[in-house]
């Protein structure tokens, strides 16, 4: 911890809040006398082996504090999972410009990358105090009771299902939404939280933590328009059989597409159009219309949790006092202590690093095709204030004159 | 205008701010001694030719202000185009009901039905007043400077694209949005709106007032790739060949995705999945991805332009005092009085019914894959109060140590 200077870089999908965590590194590193140097690294762990770096210490903290409020990764990011040979490259570069704090904000990924950079360092004896910060809309970190990023993805979510719910109720019909989440069901589940009166969508939620049987939701979708005319269906992009085959690839089979196993499976439209092409056959029902929600979930600009931004800000700056004032590496995460307040702690690297979290069985219905009030009293502190709310005419009745 | 009962109706595609034309209708009709009722038609058309009506004179005025900023038709909508015989029946119930005062609120459709329904008033000798109410987010309405709902739509497309191109800076590639609107460009060209520094996306924009080349296409999106190493593309549901025949319909037969011929080729994520395949295969670009936008366009929650808001409820306003104080039946239309203001007036009905406005020459640029400045200073006043900004980290480069 001699070193006066410390790297900080971005990896894995963009978030809304990601560079609050950034800048909360970049200022809070400014309250401590021996930095003399914040760099970022520019694409993640690429822009250090390229030694492609920016110097955050010549920042305005006007500018920071912009940039902290726009969404994705100002950094820039980088899908690269590093194996040992990778990060011998990165540890290499650390070195040479005498890096002594090392800040990796992102997902499972990249607290395996720091993992075992941290491990490179070690072993070679070089003083690097090596800190993973939290980032995921998936919210599949284990050890945090949710992640940074997760927070506003939901909101959009939820916001999302509100308005469709609302325009499904104005000209109904069926209407699927499907959802980021290959496998944790976490923001697909957050769709219930659009939900404010009794008989509102979304009536029906597929998560990846449950086998997803197309007869059984053929016969959901068919019982829900009976009981009210319509129905609004939530289904995570990795819904699959009890083999584990997603259901896009079954469908597509299915319905002798062929051309579908050319093409990519996820990512793209598929699965909500096959969806919609089984209840259009199967059901009879005419007007069936689905959505992939897609990159607007993550990317969207202006719509964001105000809670999620001032978690993600203190991320970062927990992890440096943690680098400061600490003697070990590890990963930084969220505790609840109240409805609603955290506080902050550090994980050992490999109690984070590669594990995936799903949700857990207290969340999901018995019928498992919807949400239990505690995931919703989990869920709705995190969304923030100011959410959107929807309201309705009052049914009062004309007699009819005709007849 | 001897009666007390005004009946109206919402038709067509939902909006975020249709709500406020039915309440700028109903609170404004309370100013008028004469009017005694006011009724809402379920499900437009369809609720007055099966009788069903609200009574919102019961309605308190706090809960129409809440209605009011609820998103989507809170009467219910319908597809429903009326023809002769469907207008004799509407015209037998506003009849029966003894309604005085008609008032629809929607697009083409519907200013068509109000036509039709005026004209059957007339020649039974009916004294009916039938206005119609300006809606539609195509914002494909002639006589109008605007329609609204289409500045919160085009926010909602804006604020979009404007986070797609930070999350496809970070994790750099070719991103296809595909936008609402077969016939008008002008929501597609919205996207240009999300564009704050010289090299963001859309770098491209494909309307439907221009003939769609599927070379060219590829050309252009290579060139930008070539140059920015990334490409953002917004693109119209409704391009077409120089035939008019949908490129969803081409690419799919060029694919030679037979399956795509039986599956429905708009209202699904058809058309980004097979331009992003189309780029994969022709450009061997490996990072391709692309969202359709699809319902969330239209009816988000949270997405709002303050402007449309106002003048959302201005227009049913002006319904109201058009109806009680004029001589003449027609449609309401927004007309821009100053940078930034607007006032009303009344068209005879057939100056808007059936008839379609498409983007302006002078609002496309020469390349025919751009907007014009004189669409920016067009659209911007439109967008409201509070847009999201996005700022970015000054290029301060650290010199290579390594090389």
């Amino acid at each position: 911890m001699s070193s006066g200077k410390i790297l900080v870089a971005q990896g894995g999908g963009p978030t809304a809040v990601i560079n609050q965590s950034l800048v909360g590194v970049a200022l809070e590193a400014r309250r401590f006398q021996q930095v003399q140097h914040i760099y970022g690294a520019m694409h993640g762990v690429r822009g250090i082996v390229n030694e492609e770096f920016l110097d955050l210490t010549q920042e305005t903290s006007h500018n920071l504090e912009l940039v902290a409020s726009t969404p994705s990764s100002a950094l820039g990011s980088t899908r690269d999972k590093p194996d040992v040979p990778y990060c011998k490259e990165i540890f290499k570069v650390l070195r040479a410009h005498q890096i002594g704090h090392f800040f990796y904000i992102g997902g499972n990924d990249s607290s395996d990358t720091v993992r075992i950079v941290s491990e490179e360092a070690h072993k070679a004896g070089y003083p690097l105090r090596a800190i993973h910060i939290p980032k995921t809309i998936d919210n599949d970190l284990v050890g945090n009771d949710h992640t940074p990023g997760f927070p506003s993805a939901a909101r959009f979510v939820a916001q999302a299902f509100a308005g469709a719910n609302l325009d499904n109720a104005a000209l109904p019909g069926v209407y699927v939404g499907v959802v980021m989440g290959r496998h944790a069901g976490f923001l697909t589940a957050a769709s219930a939280l659009g939900k404010k009166f009794p008989d509102d969508g979304p009536h029906l939620i597929y998560l990846p933590e449950r086998t997803f049987v197309l007869e059984k939701f053929l016969a959901d979708v068919k019982a829900t328009y009976e009981r009210y005319g319509r129905c609004v269906i939530a289904v995570s992009e990795g819904i699959h059989d009890a083999s584990g085959q997603p259901i896009a690839a079954l469908l597509a089979k299915d319905l002798e597409h062929d051309a579908h196993g050319n093409v990519q499976l996820s990512g793209n439209g598929a699965l909500a159009d096959l969806l919609c092409e089984e209840i259009k056959a199967k059901l009879q029902i005419k007007r069936v219309r689905g959505d992939t929600f897609g990159y607007l979930q993550r990317s969207f600009i202006g719509c964001v949790s105000d809670v999620d931004q001032r978690e993600a800000r203190e991320v970062g700056e927990k992890a440096v006092q943690f680098a400061m004032w600490g003697t070990t590496d590890g990963s930084v995460a969220i505790k609840r202590t109240g409805f609603y307040s955290v506080d902050y702690e550090l994980l050992p690297l490999d109690a984070v690093a590669g594990k995936t979290r799903v949700m857990e069985d207290e969340f999901i219905d018995a019928a498992g095709t919807g949400v239990t009030d505690a995931f919703r009293m989990y869920l709705r502190p995190l969304l923030g204030s100011g959410m959107p709310d929807a309201f309705r005419l009052r049914n009062n009745r004309v007699p009819k004159v005709l007849g």
